[in-house]
């Protein structure tokens, strides 16, 4: 599967909030009712895999994962933090990373999985309220 | 969720089939029927989250992570290669590297996700028989 430009829907938009834009990556909170602290990294080139970049910019990447880990870990104390790289969908080189509580729909299969239990509204809107800062924390961590 | 040590399987056993064991890490095959491509790189302490690696050896992790990647790429010509650090259930650092290929049972679902076409036994077949030899080139890579 090749998609690029035209017919690659992370290279035509942002892919989620714009939470902070950098020349190589951007940073976007994904709108999922039931997993308010979803980021993902994006990178802003067209490369299919993470090891199509050149080590540096490899550890580039990483290292803003690794700021996005952090700032959910001390903002959010969540049970875990789960990272992936896919793509196999949209092969544009996109990191996850999601806070999962072990209160959430899913935990503790991974989001892709099979859901667990009942949504707990209650704690999804006081996580909702709470991403606005997250948000702002991470755009000056990054 | 605490394991630490006698409950935690991952400290407890290698976690598959040993490829390659250093001093902080060891590079295991995951024996599973449908995914022969599949390794995990196991952290050989019990940390939980990457982020609890001192950036010298989040970045050595991910140096052998890219490693994985190159091998898989270089020897098997898979159609995307799937990273992941989940530790929902087994929260002892672990990385899962999998080739995916667009005839797998899953693709382009996750691993984790929904089971997408019968496998293809004659290509499992041929991949089972490709790798040791795999694990060889890897071996010798890390």
């Amino acid at each position: 599967m090749t998609l690029v430009g035209a017919s690659c829907p992370l290279c035509q938009t942002s892919g989620g909030l714009l939470v902070v834009r950098t020349e190589r990556f951007r940073v976007v909170r994904v709108l999922d009712a039931q997993f308010p602290a979803y980021y993902r990294l994006i990178w802003n080139e067209h490369v299919n895999e993470w090891t199509d970049l050149m080590p540096l910019h490899r550890g580039e990447c990483m290292h803003a994962v690794a700021a996005i880990e952090t700032m959910l870990r001390s903002e959010l104390q969540p049970t875990k933090v789960n990272l992936a790289a896919f793509g196999n969908v949209v092969p544009h080189l996109h990191w996850h990373v999601l806070a999962r509580f072990d209160w959430d729909t899913h935990f503790p299969e991974p989001y892709w999985g099979q859901v667990q239990r009942a949504a707990d509204e209650a704690k999804l809107l006081d996580l909702r309220d709470r991403m606005p800062e997250v948000d702002a924390a991470l755009a000056s961590a990054i």
